[in-house]
């Protein structure tokens, strides 16, 4: 069996990435080119993808009729409006990789690789998680699973691609303005509330009545949500930083059971998905690992001052294990399930 | 009484501050003007100090009697050899800013605004910590008083000033260059290993055999002896973010004692050196707060996945409270007790 593939959203950064992967992926056998939707503004446009041409559709949500799967690669706005419309149309799976639908009990959220079981319940939709947390619960569906986990605490550094290509260019502009009027010393003044050159802000999307910001609390819901442990110990700080791609996480664990540092990387070394940094002197950054497909981590250490606990870094480009290449993933495993 | 000053590594970017700081200073009186003292090559500088004209001598460690106070802004190596030279002289306290003397047991470690008590104790040298705990520990102090401290964990976001001019330097060159040739994409590939421009890097100083960076060591050490609590559970994640000037820190904070988040921003707004950020919405970020004094603290909330546990962020500028600022306080409480 062959599948019809449409993706929603598929000139932003997120779609042209998923095209980027699909022209070299062999695991997903698509019956026809994808089919491409857009905004209006889109319409019309032309993307190459192999030795073809392919021209955006506007998505009007009459437009799915025939897909059986559509990956969504637009904002939630777009997924609320136009999933529903495509579940009626016929479409037999819809991938979102937005938040929208993330916390619906009768929406699986899945990182393949976690917790692709969840693909076998999905009723039409399934939602891949915030770029944050699909690099974090990697290495924590792996301890838990392992030793248990007892408690959690991220420090995130995030690049400004999270925030779309608008914020990119907006960094961009900022080293570029400052770095040719003025020389480093320590009087810069700031150009604008909340610039993204040389700062680092403490603030990813809105906050929330106890103080979290939205991006936190998605860290914290999101993991429970995949582990299957809705009580886990997890607390999030979630920071924007003068990166353009690639997100880092300071990540402090605390297991239930006794484990040896030799112990916790052997277990970590096994996923597929993770490249494990443990030779002495080495460490991810995330302009060496951007264009990259693992999880990189590495700085694992005991943290001498508590039973059982350990410190690490783990960095991965969010652009694609954040969203389009676990959407891809995503997919495969439930063509492979027969689950599209 | 009054007393005469000297300072060793005047012409770096502590002795410069500190000098900026002296300038208007009123509650240290000084015989004379500041005597400074540099390398050899700073040797014959001159460098105005109020409507004065002041020159640097070279530091031959020979020329320092008859100061009571010698203030070292310079490094290891330079205090190592220098300051047993100026006790043997005569000078009553060298304050140091240096790592080299800190952990010492007979040399008081001190935070002004923390432990000046401690001051009490000097048997000629005082060491002011560095530039990462001297922020994270007023905030600790104040909780460790109030409600007790069961256990930290640090991830810090640590400008380029730290590693000095030079580093200061490197950033923004590395950054004319990428902002002068290309356009943001997420193909930008890295200039060199460890470049600062869009980028963090989880190693500051050497790595130590328990897979700790000394940077980190320092946080744990230092905040311990501070604290008197030499059991203290501690860990420190150091990060070096694209950032001139101005350190921030992500705190995980357990109490001992049940608080809440109003006796906690109440408990950290008496403190005089602390500037707290409670308003919703409001928070500190490094090129806001960058040439002030006080330690900035927001995003106080509460951990809601563990007992007593707090989240808050702290940012400072590291050269004023990491070394100048601490050191002149220093300088002042020790003379107000009567130990110069």
């Amino acid at each position: 069996m062959s599948i019809k593939l449409g993706i929603l959203g598929a000139t932003g950064k997120v779609g042209i990435e998923l095209l980027k992967l699909l022209e070299k992926c062999t695991d997903l056998p698509l019956e026809i080119p994808p089919q491409l939707f857009g905004t209006s503004r889109s319409a019309g446009r032309k993307i190459k993808f192999k030795n073809q041409e392919l021209i955006v559709e506007e998505s009007s949500g009459q437009n799915f009729a025939g897909l059986d799967l559509l990956i969504s690669c637009a904002n939630g706005e777009v997924s609320e409006k136009l999933i529903p419309l495509a579940l009626k149309q016929g479409v037999k799976l819809v991938i979102d990789t937005d938040s929208y639908y993330r916390m619906e009990a009768n929406v699986p959220l899945i990182t393949s690789g976690v917790n692709d079981e969840d693909i076998n319940w999905h009723q039409g939709i399934i939602a891949g998680p915030n770029c944050s947390t699909a690099q974090l619960i990697i290495p924590l569906k792996v301890l838990h699973e392992a030793f248990g986990l007892k408690r959690v605490v991220v420090s995130t550094y995030q690049s400004v691609s999270g925030a779309g290509k608008a914020a990119m260019d907006s960094l961009f502009e900022e080293l570029r303005e400052i770095t040719d009027k003025q020389s480093a010393n320590e009087s810069l003044k700031p150009l604008k509330k909340d610039q993204f050159a040389f700062n680092v802000i403490p603030k990813i999307s809105k906050f929330m009545e106890n103080g979290y910001t939205k991006e936190e609390w998605k860290v914290i819901a999101e993991t429970r949500k995949m582990l299957h442990a809705p009580e886990l110990a997890i607390t999030c700080t979630a920071v924007r930083v003068p990166v353009l791609v690639g997100h880092s996480e300071s990540i402090n664990v605390e297991l239930l059971s006794p484990a040896s540092l030799e112990q916790v990387i052997t277990a970590l070394k096994a996923h597929e998905n993770l490249e494990v940094w443990a030779e002495k002197e080495t460490y991810p950054t995330p302009i060496e690992v951007a264009g990259t497909e693992p999880v990189h981590i590495g700085r694992i250490r005991k943290d001498e001052s508590t039973n059982n606990a350990f410190d690490m870094w783990v960095v991965a480009d969010n652009l694609l294990i954040g969203a389009a290449l676990n959407a891809l993933r995503i997919a495969i495993s439930a063509y492979k399930k027969n689950k599209i």
